[in-house]
């Protein structure tokens, strides 16, 4: 058998189709698009179906911009750090409120941000690896800038109440952000549904290139740079275009909304399958409840067993899975969302995340199964703590 | 005859050896570098190469730090931002020096910081468009942070004495930072013989990828990031590494470096053919001295005809040039490095820019020397100012 790639929350495959659209952009259309020649002017009419695409896929209005980002790690820097040049500074407000189960790079970036003295709440997660609306609304006060709250968490799948928080943000006249890298193409984000102000995406995510993301930005809000520089994205975005990138991540996105009813079935039978499998083991712990999750994450806990020996297990086996983001597995420290759902510390190195996608086959599930049960009795054998 | 492409400092073709090395890591080799499994390990063995061809074609020392970033705006600003954070914000020193020429995205980044309380030198071009080392040196104060003048003009070509700078702002302890994005290419770039503390470029400047850049930090010196988050580039600029974006850059680098000797005589050569046959019609102003100009552009401004007209007879001659920066294109403004060299209002939209690659070939010179200098009779014949 091939090798089995079931690590999709940490990225993907790029569609073939998405491959063959930015083929032309190298060597043929390669001119700037600023540029006032017909090397620049020509590829404008596919940049325009690219952003199209994109305004579609999140059903963001016309009146809302769409920032082309080079990933959701510079989309969330800009917003954090825009409010902190726009509110935070000046010195009318100096709170924001986020969770401790944030991508790195909304952590990080706040934990930078609290470094220069803006005051940050972090809401831990509750026994589902959730975070409640209420929690957000008693965390609000009169200096509170902004909320920032994943859609869907990396390491569980599990999906928080971004609509309820959005429009009690809404109310209060608070800013709301959500990192959504992990929802798109997993479940329907609709923006004219859920009043967000803004919102990150990375085009690797949903089975686009490497290099590319996005920042909505509601309508009329005021938002400092991050890069600064020339008039591209009407000066809310410097750099040249990265017409291939673009092009690339609109066609994932279209791709990625017209298959979400076969990733509600399909991708979703197949998780379940495997997780049902796994379950069958004994002695492990699925984190969240499956109806609050994106149908393609099991994250699971096994006791007994340190994930990375797991990990190597199904390496070699040609299986790829986590032990949680990409973006902190050289890290020693337990599991956080092990820890913030408060696990014991007997469980706090045993997770494994197993992601989907709709390139995911029904053999290779069965694979894994078999391959995962397998290490699992082979590792407890040898288990100190088993 | 085909299109002719004289607007390669806004960007240029993708090299097609850099195209084909770019090709497996869309939809084969597509792991996250980041992670731990045989999908993410397998791609190392080629960024190693990549960088190392970062590293050689600039003579970085292997205890430099280079950052992949996602453009030379993005270092740029991460330059310029890390040193307001670092020095600028807690109050030691409030002071930059720039220069009047530089490209938007440290121009306005600039601007920026004085919006917030930096204090802000903007050193004039002289007659040459040119900045000395003693300009810098009577604007140094005890309270000087940085000093970021460009290796290369992006309209003129005009090479700025950088190395003179570098040794003057490291006598002084000033850090001293420049955007290379013009220079990587036109001329060597050596930076064991130029101490410059930090150094931006962009891939697509020599026949790289859109998307993908650089920022040269010398060993020891300390950046706040601009991009917070996971571990990638050791904690200095997080984000999902851009696989493909950084094969193609590094393979472009070193063709870049390889055709080093080409440039200087064969493009060189070209571009004064160009030249030489442009100042021949007569009543126009080529900018800078051409040997102290990078071998690939010629900046000329011709009398009683507007910049925009004459762009728009060489486009329907299938010609690409520029009235100057790309990133500033729409811009009404008059250009200006002519404003900076003290021409007079009547020179003020006339400027137009030709810029070489090592594709261009005598046969499109020959056509565009024919083209522009029927245009400009044409024009001329026109004109009311002339």
């Amino acid at each position: 058998m091939e090798r089995i790639y079931l690590d999709n929350n940490a990225t993907t495959l790029a569609d073939p189709k998405v491959k063959a659209a930015m083929e032309p952009y190298l060597c043929d259309r390669y001119g700037n698009p600023n540029s006032l020649h017909s090397f620049g002017t020509e590829v404008h009419p596919d940049l325009r179906t690219a952003m199209n695409r994109l305004y579609r896929g999140l059903n963001a209005d016309d009146e809302d911009d769409i920032l082309v980002t080079s990933c959701a790690t510079e989309s969330n820097n800009t917003v954090l750090k825009g409010v902190f040049f726009d509110l935070l500074r000046g010195g009318e407000k100096d709170h924001i409120i986020t969770t401790s189960v944030e991508h790195p790079c909304v952590a990080n970036t706040c934990r930078f941000l609290a470094g220069q003295g803006v005051k940050l709440t972090v809401l831990p997660v509750d026994k589902d690896a959730c975070v409640s609306a209420d929690a957000v609304r008693e965390a609000l006060t009169d200096r509170t800038a902004l909320v920032s709250v994943m859609w869907a968490n990396n390491e569980t799948g599990v999906l928080f109440p971004v609509a309820e928080i959005a429009r009690l943000c809404r109310e209060r006249g608070v800013l709301f952000h959500t990192d959504a890298v992990q929802a798109i193409g997993k479940v329907p984000v609709d923006l004219r549904a859920v009043p967000v102000d803004f919102l990150s995406l990375s085009a690797h995510k949903f089975h686009g290139p490497k290099g590319v993301g996005a920042l909505f930005v509601r309508r009329g809000l005021k938002l400092s740079p991050l890069l600064h520089g020339g008039e591209q994205m009407g000066g809310r975005r410097a750099g040249t275009l990265n017409v291939a990138g673009i092009v690339g991540m609109g066609l994932a996105m279209e791709l990625a909304v017209d298959h979400l009813a076969f990733e509600d079935t399909e991708v979703r039978r197949l998780r379940d399958r495997l997780e049902d499998a796994l379950l069958r083991i004994g002695d492990v712990l699925v984190v969240g409840r499956r109806e609050l999750r994106v149908p393609n994450t099991v994250f699971i806990s096994v006791r007994g067993v340190e994930g990375e020996a797991l990990l190597w297990d199904l390496n070699k086996a040609g299986i790829a899975a986590s032990t949680g983001s990409a973006c902190a597995s050289e890290s020693l420290e337990a599991n956080p969302v092990l820890k913030a759902i408060g696990a014991g510390p007997e469980l706090a190195h045993t997770g494994i995340r197993l992601s989907l996608s709709r390139f995911t086959t029904e053999a290779e599930i069965d694979f894994t199964t078999k391959t995962f049960t397998e290490a699992v009795a082979r590792l407890r054998a040898i288990s100190a703590s088993y």
